[in-house]
């Protein structure tokens, strides 16, 4: 099997990484050339991708809109497996099947990744017992769908949740994009100037990915606009309603609030899986 | 050196154990009974206290109307020290110097915890390489001010914050308070319900300390009510500036606002002491 990554940052060179420890040969391919160069010399990559039509497999691991074109405007070898790793999937799956196309389409997230980026930060065990996305619809083809479940059984991945791209893109507003915009808001308080020294683990696990790439994310909220807002919106409805109690001076009302939050999370520890939503243990 | 500890909960019982890893003899005492056999029991204290007359030392590790309470209501040896570990300084400094005192005060505050509670999850080496912060005001006692820096030292602290009871608690209402008032919220949103298998890193911090207790949190955070009500005003008025620029799907802006973000954290990250925050490196 000949598989191609590209993109070579975090993510992208991890995949090469974590494939390579598995045993597979991967070729790599970057728009500009220094992390290309840098993923040859360090054994990110076996090689550089001379043609996409060379492969079985090509990830692709690059923001939306940078997908969407490289995925039209390159071709592929008949009947070839092209994954995007975006972490939105609808608009990306809505791209994809606007044409007739000789591959088979899967959309993939893996829900890792760091507070740094760049292909010099990417890991072999970066994947290692994190979850994976499979995203699938009605023109999903199975043996390519379960071509890409073995591929992230090899990279090192622990649960596989499989579901539709829409059900990818409404959970991801809250559990990822949600909370990088958190993180961001709120590091914008003055006091963030000076508070070092009264930080605790708290502190820096809500600051932890404040410090993200501008660009990367905003093209990831604008594509998932309408879910992530309205989470932002729900957020602000939750922390104006603790604001309130607290104004009231109302600790009856205020404990009630706090306990509803801690019996919430609670519950969701026991996972549910909605119908729509496959879960598979790998390995 | 005779210390005593009274309240025996995760941060009271941490305090007995790292002391008493330190060398130091530790009695212990507790509103219930059931904590206080756990820590006989469990080596977590040499003794149970009978009189507070009886040390030099007494840590006062109690919700803050209980610190209050416990200090009002108990003797102590003349020119003992005694110190809270409230979350919160100044309603509780104001307090003790509401009456002529025989003991010297000093207000602390651990920078460490866990999202579990009971002296059963208590550890010594909780604090070792976290933050303590120490306030003094013009009635505090030099000397015992020093013998508190030296026992934070023998606990395993890294670094010491001297700061007067108002600015820790604006401090701390932004870099701990808001930061459990965000978690609580954030698991509010109704896809908590379904969303395990979505879940990353980024998720995982944002909800850490979601299950804290409502009684103890709640009562911290109406003592420090106008700090931190201002905090999560703030946040809310910096989540909504991020949610205007998506709903309007202003690419622009939006990488504006989340540049501004990343700039102010990294900004954040070189200390500048206000002139009123002393830190010392402990050992």
């Amino acid at each position: 099997m000949k598989i191609c990554v590209a993109g070579l940052g975090i993510i992208g060179g991890s995949v090469c990484l974590a494939l390579k420890r598995a045993g597979y040969r991967v070729a790599g391919w970057n728009r500009s050339k220094q992390p290309l160069d840098y993923a040859l010399k360090n054994g990110v990559i076996d090689e550089a991708a001379q043609s996409f039509t060379d492969y079985d497999v090509v990830y692709v691991a690059l923001p939306p809109k940078a997908t969407v074109e490289f995925i039209n405007n390159n071709a592929f070898k008949d009947g070839a497996i092209v994954s995007d790793i975006c972490g939105v999937k609808e608009p990306i799956e809505k791209a994809v099947y606007k044409q007739k196309r000789n591959f088979r389409y899967v959309g993939c997230h893996p829900m890792a990744g760091k507070e740094v980026s760049g292909v010099q930060n990417a890991s072999a065990t970066l994947f290692d017992g994190a979850n994976i996305i499979l995203t699938r619809c009605d023109k999903t083809d199975a043996a390519a769908f379960e071509e890409m479940c073995t591929l992230a059984e090899d990279m090192g991945f622990k649960y596989l949740i499989e579901c539709s791209a829409g059900t990818h893109d409404e959970k991801i507003a809250y559990t990822s994009q949600l909370a990088h915009v958190v993180s961001n808001a709120y590091v914008k308080d003055g006091e963030i100037e000076s508070c070092i020294g009264f930080t605790g683990g708290s502190f820096q696990d809500m600051t932890r990915i404040a410090g993200v790439d501008e660009n990367v994310w905003a093209s990831l909220y604008l594509e998932n606009a309408n879910n992530l807002s309205e989470k932002i919106g729900s957020l602000i409805s939750s922390l104006t309603e603790i604001k309130q109690a607290l104004d009231e001076g109302n600790a009856e009302k205020l404990t009630a609030v706090l306990k509803d939050g801690r019996q919430r999370f609670e519950s969701g520890k026991n996972f549910q899986p909605r119908p729509d939503i496959f879960v598979r243990k790998l390995k």
